[in-house]
């Protein structure tokens, strides 16, 4: 039985990023060499669209390349700069997309466990209690924020540090921050969140909560998409999907877009737009993400396009390495339902 | 800017109030004198519902009398006995309704805070940290479980000690444990629920994830009590709905039930039923309360025969002193439209 740990404490409200100097100064407690580590999306480098009057001059701060998705050698370099400081730093802070937010939640993990970070890739593998962190998403879609998971790319599989450890102590969910973001950029992202619920919804693995909160979050999703874009409502709609999943497990597209992802290189909104395209058999809800699609004037790209049957077949083997999603979306007996001719037919449309 | 505590772990699934004895020897850590107090609401004495295996010798067990809501002055008793024992104990557990979890919630901050009961009756008024609790629900709809407050009746008032000091830090949902409260007493209590998300929705405080949490849960009550009776879909409606009013504040209806309470002794749940019924002016659920009361052949009593001019002044005062709920419902104005006249009038009818 799985004792389901949350988020202990959220800010929500445009302009509450201005509450994280308190939290930090509240951990540093005045003394001078007590620092915290900030990590930031690239995307932000020198364009000052937030206050940073939260630093003080002792805090590291991180711009972190999220270029590709976040790997294991990555959060071991990173882990290994803040080492230097010779002390623990009081907080850990991400402030971004789920990379930025995953690699917060992986360097506080890995500060205080001993190893490399692949070794924790996987379920509950991490012992020691991480430092505390902060996570404030600056875009809304990846549930991230809510989640027990990292998410980090590893040299043998794509797979998250799942780990009570891996929760943040605190989110701030700030709309504003979400003002600058493209639209393509927002639908990827949010279509994270909308094919999670999916995906808990229609799979084995559930219960009275997770459909709770997938539904409601769901249901936002389609209002917000559908009807009135409202950022702070899709701040909301992507915690409440984030909260489901946990006590939940992804199902079919989610393994499918990891292959694309990992011989691809393409961004995690990205794929899962792209492999969720392809499922209507077995999501309805791939007709209202076409309807979203068509409102926003978004035509999807053939990404498969020149693809070897090399390529292909790494892909195949790299989507059915994920056994909990795909036993939850098919049962116990998936290996026979969803066969590697199926995958390869499912990637070929994509 | 508020900064919102959660629960932060919980418990979901028929059965679980099994993982009690795992997390209470954890905090006794096999020390022989490390005693945990659990509050037991006193219908379940002497009847063998459920195994208590989870206790141990040296554990101090109160089988709570919640035949009237819980006053300051049984807590501050409380509180005493259990430092009798000359040591704080490793937590303190509620397994009940309401008035249990708000008893054991009471407790565990009066431990460690000075003076009485009635000195922490308002908002943000505790300093220092509480016992550790755990919050196990016998039934649903009061969102005791998930909320920031313990309501006390104190000698002048009936006001919570709200704080985050109040939050549970663990909380267990069981649905086996519903299984013998009888039908009125279960609409009673749910109906508790149905009208917080009712007040929240309705009134001038609250943001984002209140209204996606107040509308899921009240979807979720109609669907359960006008459809199919769902005891553990019922235990997840009362802790959104317990999230839900956590960042906003009741109505019209609590405030009236309280003059109710006062005076005649009812029980919340039901003076908030009889509350209610009368308000279909302000708040359109009146009107699907109607049909669930009528679904269950349920027939509220005048509760106002025999009550004279005097105690009738009594409640409509100790309605008008809910200054926060009510300027939630009709804004900074409200004494000019909300009058004593109309509170008597409102009254009359119950």
């Amino acid at each position: 039985m799985k004792n389901s740990k949350m988020v202990l404490y959220y800010y929500l409200g445009r302009g509450s990023l201005s509450q994280l100097k308190g939290l930090l100064d509240g951990k540093r407690g005045g003394k001078s060499d007590a620092f915290a580590v900030v990590v930031i999306d690239h995307y932000f480098d020198g364009k000052n669209l937030f206050s940073t009057d939260f630093l003080e001059h002792q805090d590291l701060v991180i711009y972190a390349d999220t270029t590709e998705e976040p790997k294991t050698s990555y959060i071991d370099e990173l882990t290994d700069l803040v080492k230097e400081r010779g002390q623990l730093p009081v907080a850990v802070v991400g402030i971004g997309g789920g990379s930025t937010l995953d690699i917060a939640k992986a360097i506080s993990v890995m500060l205080t466990n001993p190893g490399k970070s692949v070794k924790y890739q996987g379920w509950d593998l991490v012992k020691n209690p991480p430092v505390y962190k902060i996570g404030v998403p600056t875009i809304a879609g990846t549930g991230a924020e809510f989640t027990r998971t990292a998410v980090l790319t590893g040299p043998e599989k794509k797979l998250g540090i799942n780990s009570d450890h891996s929760v943040f102590d605190q989110v701030i969910l700030d709309a504003d921050l979400l003002k600058t973001v493209p639209t393509d950029q927002f639908i990827y992202t949010a279509m994270d969140c909308f094919v999670h619920n999916e995906e808990s919804l229609l799979g084995r693995i559930n219960d009275a909560m997770t459909i709770a909160l997938a539904e409601k979050s769901l249901d936002m999703m389609k209002e917000i998409f559908l009807g009135e874009m409202d950022h702070e409502k899709l701040l909301v709609a992507s915690s409440l999907g984030g909260q489901a999943v946990a006590n939940s497990s992804v199902g079919i597209c989610h393994p499918l877009s990891y292959g694309l992802s990992i011989v691809l290189g393409l961004h995690h909104g990205f794929s899962i737009c792209v492999a969720f395209n392809q499922l209507e058999e077995y999501y309805p809800n791939v007709k209202v993400f076409k309807e979203i699609l068509k409102k926003y004037n978004i035509v999807l790209p053939r990404v498969m396009e020149g693809v070897t049957e090399e390529q292909l077949d790494i892909m195949a083997e790299a989507t059915l390495k994920n056994e909990k999603p795909l036993s939850n979306a098919f049962g116990d007996d998936w290996k026979n339902i969803f066969t590697k001719e199926k995958v390869k037919d499912l990637l070929r449309k994509m």
